[in-house]
């Protein structure tokens, strides 16, 4: 297997966190997206929509979505478990990494990828050219502040986003933090005492150390 | 058991059309989402984020993730799968459907949620008000048009999205298309052939029959 990755970018780091958690290791293939190298034809063999990660499995064939790769290692590699260890906790797990997807990570990918003067045409990931609309980084700067406020809340009396044990959901959510803090240098606040604390902690997991 | 739904809601429907497909009957309350129902403190002690659908589960807890409840129900009912029927399989459905979600369905709802009269201040589902961006309307309606000429491309070769058997992707891509015709009056184009050959085949399917 190869992991085609590019160090620093978000969704590649949600599958290193995780894949660095599990003690898994797996060739990698650096793709610079600064110079395009998603969007040559060599790439496009691997994912006809230009993103990273994409894992490359024995026999040639790709996963390209963080969601997908996970949950195939996952089967690969069922020790520690970050997807949950049974039906209901599989779903809660899988509720709460889609609610940080959609209201975190997105928030800050458009937020970023909207405003950054390097992505003039390419607003959202993929194949295709996407202009940027500066109302929407603004707003999305916005989103992500509820999100901060909603997670915050959310850790009032669970340990970890999905619940009592650490998985992809808490992955997620600090993959989408840093992010934030680098890429639209929005930070958590003072007042998110239970996400500060909930952040101290995941410094202890082997994902985050 | 029981979900709460909201008929003519796509994500709703993305439930609803899984449960057809596979025969389970699950008691339904119907929530008013015109009427605000979703905003009143009974229906956020089911779900602090005012989404639908939600599936209260016997011990009363709720799931409220469409991704979660399919999730969830595929363990309870493993007959007729539409989740893939081993690890490499499971993991291409889940590739294929996040694509679907990604580019299709979130293209299609912010295309409408950005212009409707109605949702003035709910151009995002949740809790929170989110204005909306007209230019951000439009540059979906784009988007949507580019993930159609995608699928249709996907389907060159690919008898259902995410490869020879009807999964919880098409499901997803055929309520999104649904959605986008009556929301946002864009269809298929008469050179979508592939993609029109595909639409008549899930005509056939218990899902949408």
């Amino acid at each position: 297997m190869k992991l085609y990755t590019c160090t620093g970018a978000p969704s590649p780091e949600r599958v290193t966190a995780y894949l660095r958690h599990k003690g898994i290791a797996i060739d990698t293939v650096e793709v610079d997206l600064r110079a395009g190298a998603h969007f040559s034809d060599d790439f496009r063999r691997l994912n006809p929509y230009c993103t990273v990660p994409v894992l490359q499995l024995e026999d040639g064939s790709c996963l390209w979505m963080t969601g997908a790769i996970r949950m195939y290692l996952e089967a690969l590699y069922p020790e520690i478990p970050l997807l949950g260890t049974d039906d209901r906790q599989r779903a809660e797990v899988a509720m709460w990494q889609n609610w940080v997807e959609f209201n975190g990570l997105y928030a800050v990918m458009n937020a970023y990828r909207n405003a950054a003067p390097g992505l003039a045409d390419r607003a959202l990931p993929g194949a295709h050219k996407t202009v940027q609309i500066s109302a929407l980084a603004e707003r999305e700067c916005q989103r992500y502040q509820c999100f901060l406020d909603d997670l915050n809340q959310r850790l009032d009396g669970a340990e970890y986003v999905a619940g009592d044990d650490f998985s992809v959901a808490d992955i997620d959510a600090r993959v989408s933090i840093d992010f934030a803090t680098r890429a639209i240098k929005i930070q958590p606040a003072a007042e998110h005492t239970r996400l500060q604390r909930w952040y101290k902690r995941l410094g202890q997991q082997r994902a985050f150390s």
